[in-house]
């Protein structure tokens, strides 16, 4: 038995589009609503997420409208929180495996994907002290070497590759489009090294990744590029 | 049907010490292994955790000697994985609700101690920048704002306070043996306003964990105040 649920995202935040795979995922019936980050609505914050982050959810409690949320509703926040939610309420779509030690190696792989790939990612993106190419392919192997043979990131599709797989589709809109405080071209050096044979395994797997129905039905590209060239220009400008 | 288990683990380490505390409630059957942090064996990162941290544990396999253990037990690292796990393993511990929204509130829980707690708190002990009484203090008073007006964090005991428990205990340690990188008699400060009405729910909240048998059984506070006192008496001294 399900509740009602709205689901407060943006389609340019990799967090929120974590939740929207798992959603669909799990064929879930849910309300979208877009918060515009650059313009958050006054009543998200006292009625949804104190942290006025997305995502949020609201679950279960009278009908109502997602601009002004029944107070009987469950308010939760924070993406991976709102894996293991969804996993939780939709057990019949697997997303997490039953075996104690494949969900451990679930969670472990989140973990390194929280810890190293992301922070790797955005110092390089941004142009941060200690980003740099090398550093972000060393954590990219490093989440590559986890990978098994084949198949997802423990074998069965689970929250592991899709508490990915948002980060890599942003990454390689930015990389595509130059767009990030690294200097200018570095862009065409890491898509260059990520087509090697030492990336093989890597590129197979976001191939997998993105050819899955829940991938097309919740990344808009377009919209995504057009974002973050608006968004991050800047990044390479303040330079 | 449970499987051998060996948890490697150090008295002065909190991430450490909620593995202990999850498997103590547990009932678990384990064999417990001291890692010296400060001389660490060779065969620890090549046998049993690349990043050469604690807590990890080897689990199922053949019966090995901690020391030498079998290539056919899995081994994981990461408290807060191990806690999913020994939740997953043990099932009748119900070291998580079954209720997904109150798991979900367990996980948001932790994810406040890890993001929030932990940081200011670790500002402060270092005297690092950022760290202050203020902040820490309103970091705490974020966490007990979460918790009911009685029981524990979700209500029933559960993983959100094994993760926070150890961090507790070493904060105490520290403030009352004047322990840290902090000016000098700043622990008096921090430890009059817990004192203060402002912090009585957290007051009771701790008095709840620490007199629990799961925490008198694993916390060495002896062992760990003389351990504070020769590691991080050079925190000050640095200044
Ligand atoms: N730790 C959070 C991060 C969420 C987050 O940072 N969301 C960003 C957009 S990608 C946001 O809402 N930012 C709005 C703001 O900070 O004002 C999660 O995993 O859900
Ligand atoms: N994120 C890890 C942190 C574990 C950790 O930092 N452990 C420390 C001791 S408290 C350690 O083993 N340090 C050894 C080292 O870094 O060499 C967890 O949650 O388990």
């Amino acid at each position: 038995m399900t509740e009602t649920l709205t689901l407060y995202t943006a389609k340019i935040c990799p967090y929120a589009h974590r939740v929207e795979l798992a959603l669909e995922e799990a064929k879930a019936k849910y309300t979208s609503y877009q918060i515009d980050l650059q313009n958050k609505p006054t009543w998200y914050a006292p009625k949804v997420n104190p942290a006025s982050k997305v995502p949020a959810i609201a679950y279960g409690g009278p009908t109502a409208a997602p601009e002004d949320p029944s107070p009987q509703s469950v308010k939760i926040a924070e993406s991976l929180v709102l894996l293991e939610f969804v996993a939780d309420v939709y057990p019949h779509a697997h997303l997490l495996p039953t075996d104690p030690v494949a969900r451990a190696k679930t969670r472990f792989f989140i973990e390194v994907v929280s810890s190293k790939f992301s922070p790797a990612w955005n110092a390089f993106f941004r142009g941060q002290a200690g980003g740099s190419v090398d550093a972000f392919l060393n954590a990219l192997e490093e989440v590559q070497a986890l990978l098994p043979s084949e198949g997802y990131a423990v074998g069965e599709y689970s929250t592991a590759d899709i508490a990915i797989t948002p980060f890599i589709a942003r990454a390689f809109v930015a990389l595509n489009n130059d767009i990030g405080g690294y200097p200018e071209g570095e862009s065409k050096v890491v898509l260059s090294k990520l087509a090697e044979p030492r990336f093989a395994r890597f590129t197979k797997y976001w191939s997998d990744l993105r050819s899955r129905p829940n991938f097309t039905a919740t990344f808009d590209e377009a919209y995504v590029t057009d974002a973050y060239k608006k968004r991050f220009a800047s990044l390479r400008a303040q330079k």
